[in-house]
């Protein structure tokens, strides 16, 4: 290791507090700070240092922008740099399972080198020429793994059935509906843009997709697309449109409930009124989070990598270039701006 | 079979049209009809004609008397008798799987006598000097199967688990938490009056039970009964109860969704607002009904059958004298007067 100090300037996007509502580019700022690339803190500590080359915008983080202990996930540290999902390249290690050139994804500072101190669950990325690095975020990463958990796991689906995902052409969506796809479901995705629709349709292969804007009563825009009613909905979004998914299910249907990013920004959440529907159709509604399924993360690996290099399945990223970027990508998450999985750009590779 | 007309004045706790709301005696008029209980209507038509014992009354009859015709059952049919479960003795029969004096448990009118045509799902009843009778429209007939369905297949309880069962010394409540008892779980029950809770807690065995009309904050009373939080709930309620069971589940909770009688009479339901703990507890939430698990009825039988005979378990009827009575048993329902399963008797054996 080398002994010589090597020190430069780190830009970072701190969280500045704690907040309500939809979160704004000004509930985060940027600050330069100075760190030293040569060496960990304290010698023995297992930390490494990184150059952050991609960082994921995910809905959940906005979990972790108020003082809420209580769940799965700590709280943002206000006056400290925004935390999540990365891919990064080690510049320097004091652990044996990590050496300078590797590649590995994790959790990582939204900040251009970040010193990480817990490793155990971070994942060492092995360059593929056939698959972009970012994918390690988005496919291949947490929302490709919620996907594939969620819809075997959780979903149970059998050839010929009624899939319903909302968000569709969103990060985990996407792969959602593909999957189905495979199974040999029928799949309806929705959206909130026409292009994203377009999308859905054309690129993802959905059989069908709907912008929900333009829906003035989605009951009723659920039961143009499913006549004879939904086996499965892929939920992530709550609210309204869980409510009227509710009045649509088929007997012995399954809800996995994997986001709701209509809520995540409120206060207050709208209220469920059609719950009566999970007894009348005997319907399963289960919440769930991939990190209860690492088990099955190799097979996952190998499954979607082999699925996407045989061209079987597509992902969409929305790339934003440079940290400065950061913020305002992770806003557009909650108005919808997004097309496909929000990414960030730090450093080229 | 006789060839002479025995014809008997029948009365009928008859229908009069779809309601709103709470049901109310007005609802429901008495009729007196004529029968001959010497023949069936159509001779090779399968049917039997029986006499009225016991007949339940169960929450789920309300939505049978609104127009809703998606439900797991059609709704009533205004003009006619009533329908529910009940024990009879049978007096004539077409069918060769009954003969007169048979006993048998099903579907019948609110009257004193019924033509069965729809004999399929009737069970037989072997008269036992140790169960009584009425106990096949309870404890053995549909609430606790309910209770015994639910508790070990949707529930799959573990020894030690924290158990909270809401409208708990009612029909199919009671024999949920004596169910988990013997299986070894700490169990807290709520109900709605004083007699109730000390029913709970010194004769049905609960550990712990409330009178929710008590609480100001259900949030409270459950973080109070249950500081670790609940591994099952087992919900009989729906509405606000729901609610503040989903604030206090645990980590891979389970809730069966059994029936909701606080929301039944009701044109709106109240909403729901705390579905993302599904997400962040990845918890279970699933309707069911009895009827889908009718290959375990038999071990049913066995187990409960013996359970009581051995003293494991009590249970508890509010039993009305006389078919005048109905009506206000099956309103009373609705208002938390029954204490115990809601029998009422139509004739004496």
């Amino acid at each position: 290791m080398s002994e010589e100090a090597v020190v430069m300037e780190n830009k970072q996007v701190i969280f500045k507090g704690y907040i309500d509502g939809v979160p704004h580019e000004t509930d985060m700022e940027f600050k330069v700070s100075k760190i030293d690339l040569s060496k960990v803190q304290g010698s023995g500590s297992g930390s490494i240092i990184v150059k952050n080359l991609y960082l994921s915008c995910d809905p959940y983080m906005r979990g972790r922008m108020r003082d809420f202990r209580e769940s799965y996930i700590p709280p943002f540290v206000p006056g400290q740099a925004l935390e999540g999902f990365g891919v990064c390249k080690v510049i320097h290690s004091d652990n044996p399972n990590f050496k300078p050139g590797d590649y590995i994804s994790g959790f990582t500072g939204w900040e251009e080198y970040s010193l990480i101190q817990k490793t155990d669950q971070l994942r060492k990325v092995q360059p593929d020429d056939h698959i972009p690095l970012s994918f390690h975020v988005g496919l291949l990463g947490m929302p490709g793994f919620t996907a594939y958990a969620g819809f075997y796991e959780v979903c149970t689906p059998q050839k010929g059935e009624y899939v319903f995902v909302s968000a569709a052409s969103g990060a985990v969506g996407q792969l959602v509906g593909q999957l189905a796809k495979l199974r040999g479901c029928y799949v309806v995705g929705s959206a909130g843009s026409k292009e994203k629709v377009d999308l859905l349709k054309n690129k993802l292969g959905f059989d069908e997709a709907f912008n929900y804007k333009e829906e003035s009563d989605l009951n009723s825009a659920l039961r143009r697309y499913f006549p004879q009613g939904i086996d499965i909905y892929f939920d992530n979004v709550g609210g309204e449109m869980l409510d009227a998914a509710l009045l649509n299910m088929r007997i012995h249907g399954r809800i996995a409930v994997c986001g709701m990013v209509s809520q995540q920004s409120l206060s207050e959440p709208k209220g469920i009124y059609n719950l009566m529907n999970l007894i009348i159709k005997r319907i399963k509604m289960q919440g769930f989070l991939q990190s209860d399924y690492l088990h099955l993360y190799p097979r996952f690996l190998e499954d979607v990598s082999r699925y996407y290099k045989e061209g079987k399945i597509v992902y969409i990223e929305d790339m934003n270039e440079g940290l400065e970027s950061a913020p305002s990508a992770f806003v557009g998450l909650f108005l919808g701006k997004n097309v496909g999985k929000q990414v960030i750009r730090v450093a080229h590779e």
